[in-house]
């Protein structure tokens, strides 16, 4: 496959598996240096997936294509005979076509997937990998997956696809979650970005929750919507047939921990998109170049 | 109303609003002798409502007129103007028919009824009973429902019946909750009377949780099954389109705070039947009496 990258940038193979340390605007990562704890048996072709764009270059990639990079950087842990979690969203997607080609191709085998939406399970069915679930699978070996919103700490946002639940189970129950997002994501407090963190809600009273969740984050100046689908006449349903109410918050979200768990203590949530303390490794791709920065 | 009381009990009108503090076999409430703390401006007719039998007699009431006794003693602190919970279950449906007796006699006025469940929604609206929701009115006085045990502490266990979610989810948003039971709930632990401790689950992957929360119980010797329907052939479906993971103990849950945490910490888990710290006072209906206990 063609490497998608625009005329300006230069290849360059990483020195290692340890990030490239590159400093993203106002982003410091606790332990950029750290090295990617995957064993990796495979054999890697960073040259194939690993790019830096010259200093002098101006911005060379669209964001699909550094969602690519990311993507196709992080399959290259995955190894035969693996459980894969398959993520949900655009630069997931980007990881699952990636996987269905190295099949394919025969340098993947034994590969089981366990999808965290319907339309990865479709997406995933078209390439050939095939799928299994969580009460067939209950332990996962790799999960890639994107992120909304990446913080400092590796902590995240997810779930503005609308697949947190099933995306929160299947990686909660992965040995190691690897999270791939292009520089974008990157914030310095959760909620950050000023777009929707959402929560899934059974729709039984979900103004009584949707009120709820915004008095909550009142210090956040925080606002809670109902999700919409795409002709905006009706709520947008998940995979689970709840709801989703989003919040978007003014200034970040204080204390994530706490709000983590007051949001689950509220009765009639399923599920909250803050994913705390659960990626091991983010692959983040930018003007710089791929960078993995580990816990 | 006939008093549903057999031959051989004596009927007796209990000295006040506080417990009769009868010590029922193992169940030793901690404040047993301390008043019940509703405001109640309606006239009382206890000698209505409070019935012991006498010592000498042999158990002269059936279940379902212990359950009426207990039903209609809480019934007796529903004041006009008031917003109710109205709870769901073999007890409850009790409350809610003498609620609507009153109100048809005239002496309970400008109530509105916030429905647990579907078949609370049916059975109310028979009566004349005005039903609103909490998106409506998020602050309910009193809340009145049955349970399937009793601690020591006022702690239950509920949702055998299947509405646990829209239970917890209206009794929670009640100023005071009045759980009204026959004596055969007490326990001195919560799972101790060896029937089902209900967990609400999405459907998806409900066997990964099942075996999930059952090795969280492996101490007290948990078996965890899915509820079926009537017919046995097919899950029970709750309300909110949800699947119910019942959990048998052989032993009682040896820390039901952290199990709570526990459970909800589990993805796609929505609700279990552990109400901790919930009920304000509970009115046990038994051979010596109707008494209510408090915290």
């Amino acid at each position: 496959m063609a490497m998608p990258i625009a005329a300006g940038a230069a290849l360059s193979t990483l020195p290692s598996l340890s990030s490239s340390c590159s400093e993203l605007n106002k982003w410091k990562p606790l332990n950029s240096n750290t090295h990617f704890h995957f064993n990796c048996n495979r054999s890697l072709n960073t040259a194939r997936l690993s790019v830096r764009a010259m200093s002098s270059s101006t911005s060379v990639l669209t964001q699909d294509q550094l969602k690519k990079l990311a993507a196709e950087k992080a399959v290259e842990y995955v190894e035969s005979g693996m459980v894969l979690g398959l993520g949900t969203g655009s630069t997931a997607a980007f990881a699952v076509a990636r996987i269905g080609e190295l099949m394919k191709a025969g340098e993947l085998k034994d590969i089981v997937g366990v999808p965290t939406s319907k339309r990865t399970a479709e997406q995933a069915e078209s390439l050939g990998i095939p799928l299994s679930v969580l009460d067939e699978h209950p332990k996962i070996d790799l999960a890639i997956d994107g992120a909304d919103e990446v913080d400092p700490e590796l902590n995240l946002v997810k779930g503005r696809g609308g697949a947190l639940l099933r995306e929160k189970m299947v990686e909660a129950a992965s040995a190691k979650f690897v999270v791939i997002v292009d520089e974008s994501k990157l914030v310095n407090g959760l909620g950050g970005s000023g777009l929707a963190m959402p929560v899934e809600v059974v729709p039984f009273c979900w103004k009584y929750n949707a009120s709820r969740l915004q008095s909550l984050f009142q210090a956040e100046g925080c606002e809670a919507k109902l999700r919409m689908d795409g002709d905006g006449d009706k709520p947008y349903i998940t995979d689970n047939a709840n709801y989703i109410v989003d919040l978007y918050f003014k200034t970040p979200i204080k204390d994530s921990r706490a709000a983590a768990k007051a949001i689950l203590g509220f009765e009639g949530v399923v599920e909250h998109g803050l994913f705390l303390d659960m990626a091991t490794a983010v692959i983040i791709a930018g003007a710089e170049g791929v960078r993995v920065t580990t816990k």
